[in-house]
């Protein structure tokens, strides 16, 4: 891993979060001596607590290492290299991307294990992805294949390269009717699997899926993920009877933020490499994920679970009506399509933040949240107030620069992410 | 106005839409040859159509010059200044922002006539406020007071700068029970105008509202905008009367993109300098701002509107069941607060696009969008597709660069933003 890109850069007041007049290197952040609480930074800005995403990439590494499973985290959720370059120390395979730009920056900061869980299909996309593995003996990449129109669109790519060119690693994608991408059924994957297999210019090395967006009728969707893994399993075992895979453990990839420890449970003993690709975990939330996170410990059986990363400060700007505050946050700065923030914190002239109970984030608009407080709760104009999210892919996507803090909201780095 | 931040900007892969293996300064994008239909960038990628973006600039210049009003464009929307730079060459009085980073932004491109349409309340804001101010003693700005806290906190940033520190211009935000910021009727409002023209360290200089969101039970806002506008208009008349203006002539500003023309009609013939402060007129949309347009020209009697300058385009990656195509873009690259994006075009091997009818976007992920299209329309994997947005202000803040087109599709500039 190598962090160049960041050695130069310099941070200014152009940047949301730096304060005015500040012209500093992102590495020299950790040395300003800036606190949320005090004020030394101009609100709205997002922090990541770092005993807790310590918590979390430490947290998911034992709980897959216990089940012989391993994770490429899918850093379309922070695109935050610093902390892709954590989650790879404590013990990642590698990562996961999303489209071509995610996994060029990757590139950039040195990771050579990637899955990009998409099927490339441009002519420009697919050239420049055979140009960087040719360029990198290196690089260990996978993509995705869902139809024949896909393997031959890849196979052309590597044949525009000419002789010699090294060929594409590709999983074949497995969806379910009324998703995503990914083959209706078995039988047609399995169509998929024969033609990689068949191209020379590709090299089948598993089965991909994303279960986290089942949605039963009978509302049970732990039970349909894990009739639909079951599926999967026996997807593999067609395609490695039929000795599809060109690679030795044969991938099989799953397992969004929401069910994973369903994945590894029902393809243990697969003799695949079981491949998670959670993305959220490592900030966690305190929204969507938080609920599901306490599906999975009892499920599981485990004690300890994730803890909430992510925080967006906003101040009140304005208390117009009894127990309604207006915040100096909005759309621009936190995700609402999984829901609104929660009022977790309050903080008056830097003191120590007070946990709020009763209040309610009820709107927001583009720079605005609209807050209900309770009479039994004090707030009024100045007043810090620290929010949790829904849904982090949504929340860090609003931000160049989040600031890494200690426990005492002391400013202890600056994340810089690509999006 | 001075374009020198943006001179030594060096754009490469990092930066969603700019080609893989690119390195090319901003202003040298124009003449690389790149043109998006022809697959030259890697989608998504966001387009503004120059010949809209130009007639969209000009054509509310005009609307306004026959009505006597001027407007201070909400550049929240963009955050370019190179589209500021637009308006502002066409006439636009100043700019309107939301926040204190989006008025350094501004500072740092030369622009002088800034309304901040909030209140600042922070230590840290308000001081760097003063600062700005006592630095440039050109700079026309303009925040909002919207209660007695709100007068206090700002007049001391003022008394914290010590003797000779320039004043605060402020205008006295009025708002309405159940919306936003500002006080809740003429009373509160007067009582803060009176604050504020007794605040040495102030400068009262008219009054400003946002009508933006009034949402009338009876379902008519039009008539509900236009009765609430006349009670700014009373405000306006009773602070005059009271002598408490320190501005010659007053500010009254109102009108953001739905119902200028109700502002400027109301507020005609008051006196003050009437200032409207729309921001999404200047790439307009393919969704709310389309439908509110239709109702302004219905009311004004004018023959020709604004046109929809801003385009997401991406790829069909997967069509995994009949009728079913999955983009490459999603949440990541276009809003979806205000309803979900239209597809407009198809265009494949980079034919000139086609007009789609009977298609719709019904969902959306992070990294995709789902389309449904009839038997009759031929779409298949690898096709482009242009979608149109609902509320441009959350796609601009999707992209750090935008690409400006010509009518072929020509990639004729990079238009930077700052989120």
């Amino acid at each position: 891993m190598h962090l160049h890109p960041l050695d130069d850069l310099v941070l200014d007041e152009t940047t949301k979060g730096i304060p005015p007049g500040a012209s500093v290197r992102l590495h020299d952040v950790a040395s300003m001596g800036w606190n949320i609480l005090r004020g030394d930074v101009p609100l709205p800005a997002a922090i990541i607590r770092e005993s807790a995403l310590d918590h979390n990439s430490r947290w998911m590494q034992r709980f897959l290492a216990k089940r012989n499973a391993v994770i490429a985290p899918h850093v379309k959720t922070t695109m935050c290299p610093q902390i892709m370059q954590r989650q790879l120390r404590d013990g990642a395979w590698g990562v996961t991307v999303a489209t071509l730009h995610q996994m060029k920056v990757c590139r950039r900061f040195g990771i050579d294990h990637i899955v990009l869980a998409n099927q490339l299909v441009g002519r420009l996309e697919l050239d420049a992805l055979v140009a960087e593995l040719n360029a990198s003996p290196d690089l260990d990449f996978y993509m995705l294949v869902d139809s024949l129109e896909g393997v031959r669109l890849a196979s052309a790519a590597v044949g525009r390269a000419g002789p010699g060119s090294r060929q594409i690693q590709v999983l074949v994608e497995r969806g379910y009717p009324g998703g995503r991408t990914g083959s209706r059924n078995n039988d047609m994957a399995l169509e998929v699997a024969r033609a990689a297999r068949a191209a020379p210019q590709l090299r089948l090395c598993g089965v991909e899926t994303f279960e986290g967006l089942i949605k039963p009728k009978d509302g049970r969707p732990a039970q349909a993920v894990a009739d639909f893994v079951d599926e999967i399993g026996a997807l593999y075992e067609t395609c490695a009877a039929e000795n599809l895979f060109e690679r030795a453990p044969p991938i099989v990839t799953a397992g969004g933020s929401s069910f994973y420890d369903i994945v590894v449970d029902r393809l243990a003993g697969s003799g695949a490499q079981v491949m998670t690709r959670s993305g959220c975990y490592v900030s966690h939330d305190t929204g969507v994920y938080e609920a599901e996170q306490k599906r999975i410990l009892a499920a599981t059986g485990e004690n300890e679970g994730l803890i909430n990363a992510l925080e967006v400060w906003a101040r009140v700007q304005s208390c117009p009506e009894p127990g309604l505050a207006i915040l100096t946050a909005g759309k621009r700065d936190f995700g609402t399509d999984s829901g609104l923030p929660v009022p977790l914190f309050v903080s008056r002239d830097g003191a120590s933040p007070q946990a709020l109970t009763g209040c309610e984030i009820f709107a927001s608009n583009d720079q605005h949240a609209y807050m209900r407080f309770p009479a039994t709760v004090l707030v009024t104009v100045g007043d810090q107030i620290g929010l949790g999210v829904s849904h982090p892919c949504t929340t860090f996507d609003k931000w160049q620069i989040l600031f890494l803090v200690n426990d005492a909201y002391d400013i202890v780095g600056a994340l810089k992410t690509y999006f």
